[in-house]
C-alpha cells in the first residue's frame, strides 16, 4: 500500500523535504543500523526507502520498498538479505521524478556495476541541470531506468575514464549543478559529499571503536548511539575505509549557503545544526516574533506539532500563557468517507480538534511555522472561531514563502503560493483573522544566530524561497520557462 | 496485521483503557459517522474495531477488523456493506478475554437474534461476575463464541422472558455486576446505559435535525460536528427512537463513583468531563503538584505526550521555564532488529530522543502522568543523564498506583506495580533520580474540582487503583484468590 | 483472497458438491494429516476450510480460512497453532447459508462448549428441517452465529439433557431430518455418523498402530497413507477412543439410499465407492452409453476432465478412436478483462481450447458428465464447429437433470435446469448439435452394478435429481413453496 | 507471493522451458489481448510476467509482476495503466540470470529510451555469449539493471550508431550468439525476430481488419480469436506498422535447427508446429514407441498429463487398453508440512494418486515424456507397486536426455542427468522396473514427420540434449569449463 497517513497534520499544505540519507561502516550487520537511522530520518521522506549493503560472501544486496521504514525494514526475513558491515540507506519523498506516481525503480539507493567494481549512491537534494545531462547521456547510449534526476550521477560515473569509484564520483559531480548531499558506498568504502554551497545537511558520527556513520541529521546518530563528530563541510568529500576518514576537496571553493528552512521546519527539533539545538533556534524565532509582532491576547497556542517551539518562545517573551488549544489526533488518516450530510472541515477534524472548553471566549494567538497555500490556515481559523474564540491572531515563524525551491524541496508552483500574489494585509483579510504577522527575514537570521541579520550583498544562507535569490541558476527550470526575479 | 505501533510511547508501561463505544441514529449512512467517532476514540482501544448497522433493505450488517479504524473503516468497499441510518461501533483493547491472543470473534459489537428481533451491543467496562454467569449459562445450553466477559450480556438477553429488547437488557443487566457503559441497537432503537456507579463515561450528542449520538467521550462528538448535550447519568438507560430520547432508571439508585483515572490519563485532553476540559484539569494537577512538591530547577519537561498539560501547569505555577527536553518520534514502531552491538535503551530511542543540546548541564524536572512498573521511568532518567543533565526530578501527576483495576482497565498483577511494594523513598532510589514526588490523593481530588479533597467516608470517585477501596466487589477475582485490602 | 479459479472448467454450469469432512486420531500432529486429507477432498469444496484440534496443554484450537487448503494450511506458523493427536477438518462449498457471501463465521467445524466439555463438528449434507429447528431454538434463547443449517446441530447438542457428547449428538440428530455425514470430536473421542439413508459418503481408515481416520472419500486415506477399512454404514455412529472403534445405531433402521450422483460426478475417480473404483464405474457408464446410444463417427472426445472416463469407455465399446479434441488450460481463471473487440466465447477459451488440427473435417462424439443449464454445452459445440468439425454428437453420462437436490448439493432453481423444461429432442435442437443422448436411469443403475437396473418400487439409490422422488421430504422447501412431483 | 504451485506435477524433475513471448498491434486495449495470450503461454514460464504498452497520450507503460498471469493481469486497476493499441508481453521461467532468486528487475520486457525514441523487447531463448558481451558493455560505461542475459540486447541497441529501432536491433543481434525468438515494440512498430537457426518458435497471426499478433505458439492466437498465418522463419525479422508486415533478413542464411523437444514436451498439445497438431505428433511418438518397444501387458497408463497423448498412441498401436491408472490432484501444492510419522512419497501423493482398485493385479505400461533425474520415476513405480501392480514397464516418449540445453531451457548440470551416467539397462535396474525403453532418436524424427529419420550429417533439428551435438557453440559455458562431446 502506498497510501500512507501524512507525517504532519497538514502535509498537503506544507513544503515537503525531500530525502534523507544515512550510511554506516565498521559495525556488524550494518543494515540494521541503517534501518534505525532511516527511521529517525523518516520525517524527511515517507514515500519509500531503500537499503544497500555489502559483504564479501554475497556481494552487494539491496532492498527497496514503498512505505514507512518501520513497516518494511523491521522484518528479519528482509534484513537477513542485507548482510555486511557496510551499508547505506535513503528515505524518499519524490521531488524530481514522477511525482505521485513513483515506481519502485525510482527508489534509491541507485546501484551501478563499473568495470573495476560497483557502487551505490543515495542523494538528497536536486540536480538543476539533470534534464540536459540526461539527454546527453542517452545520446551516448546510456539506458535510464528511473525518472529520477539522481540517476544521472551513476551514469556519469559509469562513463568516467577514472578507475576508482571516488575519482569517478568527482568526475561526475563536477558536471552536476544544484544541491546535493550524497552518501555512497563501494565494496569497502563509505563516501559522503556535499555540494560546494552545502545547501543540504550532512553530518559525521562515530560509533564504537572503528565504526563511522554519515547522516542527514544528528538525530539519527542518537538513535544508533553514535557520537556526533562534525558536519561534512560544503564542497567536501569524505572517503572512509578501514576505520580511517580521508577528506577531499574536489570542487572550486565557494561561499556556503545552507538552507535556512532546515532551521524553520525540515530538520527535527532534537537535531543539532550549526552547533545549536534546532528546538532552541525555533524557540528563539518565537522570541523574535514576539518582539517584532506583539499583540494583546489571553493565550498563545501552537498549531501542532511544528509550531510548538516558536509558540513556547512567543509565550515566554510576551508573558502570555502558553496553552494547547488545538489537540492533534495521534492516529491520523485522511481518507475517511465523507458522511453525506455536511461536516464542515472534516479533513481537518480528522487530524486536529479544538480544545473547546479552553478556547471559548478567549483572544487566541496561533503560532504556525509557515503559510504555503493558506488553505489549512483558513480551516484552523474557522475551527477556533466555531469553538467560541473572541479573537484570532496568526503569528508565522517564517517570512512569506513566495518562491519555489529547486534544491530538493517539493513546493507548489509559484502562483499557488499565497505570498506570491498577496501582501501581508491581503493575506490577513483573505484568511479572515484579526491579525497576521510573519517574522522578518532579518528577524529569522537573528534567530539562527546572525546577530546583524541578513547580509544583503552576501547572504549567509540560501533563502531563495523567501527572497527569490537563487544561489545556483535553475537551468532546467529556466529552459522550461521559469522567470527569475527581475533585478532590482 | 495485528502488530501495531503502540498508541503511546510507553504503552507497555501504562495502564491501558480498555474500550470505546459510539453510536448514532437519524443520519444518512450512519456507519460513516461511527467510523469517524471510533477514530476519535482510537486512544481507548487500538487492537480492533467493529461496526454494526441496520437498514430495512439489508437488515443488520456488521464488520469487525483488527487494527486501526483509519486502516479498515475508510474503504468504500467495506463501508458500502454497512448501509443504514442507525449504527454502533466499538474499539477494543482487550481487558478480559484472551489477552494478546484475541480472535476476531472476540471483537465487538456482539449480535444476537432474538425471537422478536435482533440486537447488537458494544460494551466498555468489565463484568466482575462474568465467570459465574458464564458457567450458569453454559449449563443451560448457551453456546459462547468468544472469550469476552461482555458476551454474557447478550446470552442473558436471549434468555429473558421479556419480548422487547430494552426490557431484555434491563433483565440482563440486573444480573450483571461491575462497570459498564453500553451502546446498543435494535432495528429502530439506539440504546445507551451506564452502570449504577457510572464508573465509565458515556455522553449524549445531537446532530442535525433528528440525529442523536452516544459516545464514550465528547471529542468524538466534535469530529462528526455533533453538539454535546449531556452525560448519560449513572444508572440511566436512554432509548432513542424516531428522534425522541426516553430515559429509564432500571437499577437501584446508588452514589456515583466515576473513574478518577479518566481525568488523569485515559480520556483525551480535548474531551469534556464533568463540565471541564480534561486538558485544563490536567494542567491544574500540575499546578497542585507544583504547590505540593516544589523543587529548584532550570527547566520543566513533560514526558511526551501524556505529561504535557501537567508540565505546563507545573511551569506556570512554579515560574520555571517549560521546555521540550524529550522529542517524540512521530513514526513509532517497536520491532526493529537489535543491532548485534549493544545499543543501550534501543526500545526507548525508537520512540523518544533527548534534545541533547538543550538538556546539557541543566537541572531538569520531568513530569509524567503515572508510574506503573517503573521500567520506562528508569530508561528516561538514563537518557536524560547521558545527555548531560545535572539533576533529574520526577513529578508524577497521579498518586502511587498500588492496586489493580477490575473495571475495564488493563493493569498488571498487583506485585508488578512498583508502588505496591515500595514507599515513595524506595521508588526514588530504585529509579535513581534526585527526587520523586507523586501528587497526593487529596491534591488530585482538588484538581478535579473537589475543593475539600477526598471524602474518606464517601469518596466521590472510584480511586481503587490508588486506595484499594473497590466500590464493587470483584467476585471472579476473589474466587481466583485476589486478596482485598485489609480493613484498617 | 476469496476469488479463486474454479475447480472444474465449467463450474458455473455444474452441480456442485457441497462439502468434505475428514478426521484423524492417534497420530502425532494430527492437524497436518487433516490438512492433507482436506487437500485430497478439495474438489468437494473450494470456498473455505477449517481445522479444529485438541491437545491437553492447549485445549481446543481452531483455524478457519477462505481459499484453498494448499494456500492456508501449509504454513508452519498456522499449523503450529493446531497441536494435538486428534483433529477434524472441513472443506466447504456453501449450499445452505449465505451463498456467495459467506462470512468466516459460516466456515466449519463448529464448536460448542458444553457443561461437561466441548465438541467440534463438521457436517457434509443438508438438514431439510433446519429453518424450523432454528426458529424453535431462538425462541428458547439460543444465539446463532452463522447462517449455516449445520449450526442447529451444535445448539441441539448444547440443550440436550445428556452429559456425554455422543449421547448429546444422538439426542440432537434424532431431531434432524435430511442428509448428513458428520465427523466430530471431543477432547478424547473422534466420532463419525451417517444419516439413516446414508445419502452422503463416509469411510473409515486405519493409520499406523493406533491411528484411525474418517473421511468423505477413500482418496483422502491414500494421501496420508491410511488403509481403507470400510464404509461407515447408513445410520451408524462410530466413537473412536483410545484406539478402539465402538459402533452405535442411534436411529430407526431404514433402507439405504446413497446418492447416485457421487458415482457420476462428485467423487474423485480414484476413490472407491461400493467396493469399486469410481473411475471404473464411470468407464462402465461410457460402455453402457455406447450400447444405448451408438452413432457413426471418427473420434470420441471427452469434455475435460470429468467426461474422460466415460469417453474412454464409449471408445472401447464402440471401437471409435479416443482422442483429446479439447485441451484444458491448466492455469484457469475466469476474470480476465474482455477485450473491447468481440472475442466469441472468451470465457470458454480461458479454460479450454480446441485441438483445431485434429478436429478439422471430423465427425466428433463429445462425452460429458451432465447437462445442467446447457450454457457451456452450447459454447463447446460452437468451438468445435468453428474448428471445422463435420458433425457433433453429444453423449451424456447421466440422465437428464430435472430436479434440484436438497441434500447437500448446490443446484440451480428447477426452472433453470434445461431438462426440467425440454424434452431430449428439444434440448438437441436448442444446443444445435447433430445428436444428443443421455444414458437412461436403468443404464446408469446397471453401470453402478445393479444388473437389473433400478427397482421402481424401492430404488436402491437417491436419484431425486433425475427422478423427482425425494427420499426425505424437504420440509423447509415445501414451506417456501416448492412443489413436489405430482403422484402418477 | 512468489511461491507458486508447479505447472506440471513433477516440475522439479522436468526440463523447464524458459519463456513465452506475445505481442499484438492494431487492436483497442492491446494489453488485454496480451494478457490473454500470456495466459495461454503460461506453461512456458510461471515465475513472472510483464507487459509493456504504448499509447500517444501516456507514452510507454509497463507492469511486471511475480506470479501467474491470471492473478495479476486480470485486475482492472492494473490493466487501466496499460492503455494503447500496441503491446507486448513476456512470461518467464528463469533460465539465465539469478535462478530461484529472481528480482522484479529481471522480469521482461526490458525497456530502453534511445535518442530517437524508446523500445521494449521480450526474449525467449538464451544468448550463449552474454557474459563476454556484458563485460565489454560495462567497460564502456553501460549500467546493467538485471542479471538477465537478455539485457545485453537492449544495451547493444542503445549504443548502435543507427537511428531507427529496427536497424539498431539488427546491429545488436548480429553481435549476439545463441537462440532467440524476440518480440519487440517501438511507439508505432511491432517487431518479431528469430535467430538464424530458428531454435525457438515464433508465429504470426491476424486479428480483425488491421490487427496482427506475434506469439511463441499458436494456442495463444486461438485464445484471442486470431487466425494463424504462418511461422516467422528462422533468421527473419518482421516489422509491422500501420497494418503492414515487412519482412527483413538481417543474418547470414543458415540451415534451420528447430528444437525437437518443443514437439516432445514444451509446446502445448493444441498448438500447431510444422503444420501438424502437437498432440498428433505426440500420439505418433506413442505409435512409434509401441512398434519399437512392444511388451505384453494389461493396461497402458499415462503419467499425467504430459504422457497422455503418447500413451493413447501406444494403446492404439498395441491394442492394449488405455486406462487412467494415475489420477492427478487438480489443486496441486508442494509445501504441506510433513507429518512427523512417516508417509512414504508424500511429495508425490500431493500431486498424484494411484487408482488402486484399477491397478491391483495388473501388468502396467507407464508412458512418460522423458526421464531427467529419474527421481520421480522411482516414486511413481513405488506407488504403482504399492497398489498391487504385477508388473511395471516404463516407456519413454523421448530418447535418453544426456546433455544440458544452453538455448533457453533449464536443465540440471550434466552429472545430474540419469542418462548421462547410465545405460538403458542400468537405468532400468536403478529404477527397479520390469522393463524400461526410450524411443530412439530415429523413431522420434519419424514421429515428427521425417520419414527417413535423422540425417546424421545434417540433422534437421536441434537435438543437442539427446545427441550432444550443439549447433551453436556455448561460448560462456566453455569458458566456465563445460566439456563438449569428444569428436568420434
Amino acid at each position: 500500500m502506498r497510501a500512507l497517513p501524512p507525517a504532519h497534520p497538514f502535509d498537503d499544505d506544507k513544503l515537503k523535504e525531500e530525502c534523507g540519507v544515512f550510511g554506516v561502516t565498521g559495525v556488524t550487520d550494518a543494515a540494521n543500523f541503517v534501518a534505525l537511522g532511516m527511521h529517525a530520518l523518516q520525517h524527511r521522506g515517507q514515500e519509500a526507502g531503500g537499503i544497500v549493503s555489502h559483504d564479501p560472501a554475497h556481494g552487494f544486496n539491496s532492498a527497496r520498498r514503498f512505505g514507512y521504514v518501520r513497516d518494511n525494514f523491521t522484518k528479519a526475513s528482509l534484513m537477513e538479505t542485507l548482510p555486511g558491515s557496510l551499508s547505506i540507506g535513503h528515505v524518499r519523498y519524490s521531488t524530481a521524478g514522477s511525482k505521485g506516481n513513483t515506481q519502485i525503480r525510482d527508489v534509491q539507493p541507485f546501484f551501478g556495476e563499473f568495470s573495476a567494481g560497483g557502487a551505490a549512491i543515495a542523494h538528497n537534494g536536486n540536480i538543476t541541470n539533470a534534464e540536459a545531462l540526461r539527454r546527453e547521456l542517452i545520446e551516448r547510449g546510456s539506458i535510464f531506468q528511473s525518472s529520477s534526476d539522481s540517476e544521472c550521477i551513476i551514469h556519469l560515473m559509469a562513463r568516467s575514464l577514472q578507475r576508482q569509484v571516488p575519482e569517478r564520483m568527482k568526475d561526475a559531480l563536477r558536471r552536476v549543478e544544484g544541491a546535493f548531499s550524497i552518501v555512497a558506498m563501494t565494496r569497502t568504502k563509505l563516501i559522503g559529499v556535499r555540494d560546494p554551497l552545502g545547501v543540504r545537511p550532512l553530518v559525521l558520527g562515530r560509533i564504537g571503536e572503528d565504526g563511522w556513520a554519515l547522516s542527514s541529521e544528528t538525530c539519527a546518530l542518537d538513535i544508533i548511539g553514535a557520537e556526533f563528530v562534525r558536519e561534512i563541510e560544503p564542497g567536501e568529500m569524505v572517503v572512509i575505509e578501514n576505520g580511517e576518514v580521508a577528506s577531499h576537496r574536489p570542487f572550486q571553493p565557494a561561499r556556503p549557503r545552507f538552507c535556512i528552512f532546515e532551521h524553520v521546519y525540515f530538520s527535527r527539533p532534537d537535531s543539532i545544526l550549526g552547533g545549536r539545538s534546532v528546538y532552541e533556534t525555533r524557540r528563539q524565532i518565537g522570541v523574535e516574533l514576539a518582539r517584532e509582532a506583539p499583540v494583546d491576547a489571553d493565550i498563545v497556542c501552537p498549531v501542532p506539532d511544528s509550531g510548538t517551539p516558536a509558540a513556547i518562545g512567543y509565550s515566554q517573551e510576551s508573558g502570555i500563557p502558553y496553552a494547547m488549544g488545538i489537540i492533534r489526533n495521534q492516529y491520523m488518516g485522511r481518507t475517511f468517507i465523507e458522511p453525506t450530510e455536511q461536516i464542515r472541515n472534516m479533513g481537518v477534524r480528522l487530524k486536529l480538534n479544538v480544545n473547546r472548553a479552553l478556547i471559548r471566549g478567549k483572544r487566541v494567538i496561533l503560532v504556525d511555522d509557515s503559510v504555503v497555500r493558506g488553505t489549512t490556515s483558513r480551516k484552523i481559523k474557522e475551527m477556533i472561531l466555531d469553538a467560541g474564540a473572541k479573537e484570532v491572531h496568526f503569528r508565522i515563524a517564517s517570512p512569506p514563502t513566495s518562491w519555489p525551491c529547486f534544491y530538493g524541496v517539493d513546493t507548489p508552483q509559484r502562483e499557488k503560493l499565497l505570498a506570491a500574489t498577496m501582501t501581508e494585509d491581503e493575506m490577513c483579510s483573505h484568511l479572515g483573522v484579526d491579525s497576521l504577522r510573519f517574522i522578518t527575514l532579518d528577524g529569522l537570521y537573528r534567530a539562527v544566530g546572525e546577530a546583524n541579520g541578513r547580509d544583503p550583498h552576501a547572504p549567509q544562507y540560501c533563502d531563495a524561497c523567501f527572497s527569490g535569490e537563487y544561489p545556483v541558476e535553475p537551468a532546467d527550470q529556466i529552459e522550461k520557462g521559469f522567470a527569475l526575479k527581475a533585478a532590482e
